[in-house]
């Protein structure tokens, strides 16, 4: 058999397995949205207690207006009922079922949450009022970011380094991305600030770039302690799909290749656990053992973050090393997260793969300040299909 | 055989076996202090980084006046060194290892264990700054409690029910023994703040006398959601304790046998792993999954809280029950916390009880808000020879 015919036997293989991920990850989608459906709303008070009604305004809507199949009108109201809530009662971070606040972040978390959720909102229903919303919180955000973050009302301390997380510049990477995405008066508007965003997130690649770093200082040298050290590949990972749409804007693919390398293949290589598979939730870059009691378990953000990651790589660069590690990631996360029984993913396994938490999303309580519920929905849809806002 | 005779010799067994744990348990005792010692401080600033310094202080204390073999220089001089430093630096949560303020909690328990710390340095050192400074913040965090909790800076928002951690009651009335402890003017100074604070505990009794809730309102009601089904068994053995501590004071065996019932006997039936033995770190009153992703992890203090708790009640009532469950307790503990090669124990084991963490304590960042470091070193000494310290 000549070379050239197996060669095109490889690509009509490798066609028909990515073709095959692509229904199996449609379906999945499909479940996982009727599980929401189902399950996340509140009939008295039109929406649930979980903070996760941000993440979830922003996915229902964005199904609604790019998949022909989401196109209906009980996931734009359950959207529009959500939008109306928020609208009531703003960034609370933990909102009673009847929107009455019972927690604030010090964070600009929320606060990106909700400008997501209203850019979406606009795109979906064509209401300019969202819209508006969504551009004044952005200002107000830059603003903290860039400028003065007294606004937050956390207190300064002498002693408090200047550690930058990383999550803040990803956080406001993809806002650029969200709210630029065909608006050409809005992207330009903040191309300079998604430069700085890009270049923010590129100072957490330290130590000759042999290691991603969960906080830096603000001028990118590393911090001290266990603070400085701390690394978490799923969200490496995360901001290397980030940095991928943002070199793809740019036409960039120097920094492309750079940005693969670093956020996406070093991170996997330290982060996947050698022994059970998946990835590790935290990791200490000198090796010591991270403080997070939850440091070895495997979560299921981490690999969704992961799946995309690698095939958004592969489909802009056609490395098959990098489409090799989406169906590695794939193929553990759908046997170990997904409930065949009764739907959706576990969010928590035990180092060794087993569920640890049964709970199947919201409500997380934002009292325990993981934040995750506001992701709850969002990240644990499947990849490829859709994108989904990062984790604070 | 007579059984008078027979009576006698399982008198003498118990009474050896009790012995052995006695010596066991000293042995450990010396094992742990000399770790400490030898890994705890820090040459260039007197006092390491971890916000432990609070509870190392007091034991080192603790230690000192009231164990002949721990009554040296060494001990007493690094307490001292820790004092000055808190008094210097009050009571940041986190400090650097300059002592400038990295954190600081909106709680009391910071002010709390400094109090405690105070108060030990004024009986191992006789200078009466030292209770100056005890009995001053004492007067601060009682004004905070029960007049006016707007000094702690903590944003009051109209949704957030009047919950009362069972944490608060429960520093309180330790800080009442703590001053109380021979100094009859102190002691009926805060009689009526002990009676107070046991009725507050008491009240966290909820469901029929069936469950003991980590948060309840503060008249006394069970909160809705998880927050208010949250349970700790090892907290609610370390309560028991605390509440024995005041029967005894009080002199009210009834009050005594309702404590044993409620907060030692129940909590350990609820809390401890059938399948794997250990003290499960959180449940949730109706057998939902709690939402804390460490809930099914061993952790030390538990076991040393249940340990004092079960020996101080078999004590007190001779209930042979309660000295059965001390040996299923320190049995378990003694085989999988402590290290046999490096010293120490290990604080966080697997539901399995596998190590989790191979950390030994000091510094447990206060950056993770976990707030453990600060009782690092005391509440993992082993129990019966001494008493330690509760968590926040």
């Amino acid at each position: 058999m000549s070379n050239g015919l197996r060669a095109r036997q490889d690509m009509e293989k490798e066609r028909e397995t990515l073709q095959a991920w692509k229904e199996r990850v449609g379906q999945e989608l499909d479940r996982v949205v009727a599980f929401w459906m189902e399950h996340s709303h509140d009939q008295e008070h039109g929406y649930s207690e979980a903070s996760g009604v941000l993440g979830r305004v922003w996915m229902y809507c964005r199904l609604y207006r790019t998949f022909q199949r989401f196109h209906h009108s009980q996931l734009l109201n359950a959207a529009k009922a959500g939008g109306e809530f928020l609208l009531r009662y703003k960034c609370a971070f933990v909102l009673t079922r009847d929107g009455r606040p019972v927690k604030v972040q010090r964070t600009i978390f929320s606060e990106c949450f909700y400008t997501m959720a209203m850019n979406e909102l606009w795109r979906a229903t064509g209401e300019v009022r969202y819209q508006t919303e969504a551009v004044e919180m952005m200002d107000q955000i830059v603003h903290w970011v860039r400028e003065d973050a007294s606004g937050l009302g956390r207190p300064q301390l002498q002693g408090a380094p200047t550690a930058e997380p990383m999550a803040v510049p990803m956080m406001l990477l993809n806002l650029v991305e969200q709210l630029g995405e065909a608006d050409e008066e809005l992207a330009g508007k903040y191309t300079e600030l998604g430069d700085w965003c890009a270049r923010r997130i590129l100072q957490h690649v330290q130590r000759d770039g042999q290691a991603v770093l969960e906080n830096v200082s603000e001028d990118g040298k590393e911090l001290s302690g266990c603070l400085g050290r701390q690394q978490n590949p799923g969200h490496a990972l995360e901001a290397g799909w980030f940095l991928l749409r943002h070199c793809i804007r740019k036409g960039d693919p120097e920094l492309r290749a750079h940005v693969v390398d670093k956020f996406l293949l070093l991170p996997f290589r330290s982060g996947w656990d050698p022994d059970h598979g998946g990835l590790f939730y935290f990791q200490d870059a000198d090796d010591f053992c991270p403080t997070q009691l939850e440091w070895a378990m495997k979560l299921w953000w981490p690999h969704s973050e992961a799946m995309i990651a690698f095939l958004m790589g592969y489909s802009e660069s056609g490395d098959p090393v990098l489409l090799r590690l989406f169906y590695q990631v794939a193929e553990y996360t759908f046997r170990q997260f997904r409930d065949p029984e009764y739907g959706e993913w576990f969010g928590y396994l035990s180092r060794e793969g087993k569920v640890a938490l049964s709970i199947k999303g919201g409500p997380f309580k934002g009292e325990w300040g993981t934040g995750r519920g506001r992701r709850g929905c969002a990240s644990r849809l499947p990849p490829a299909l859709t994108t989904c806002p990062p984790p604070p």
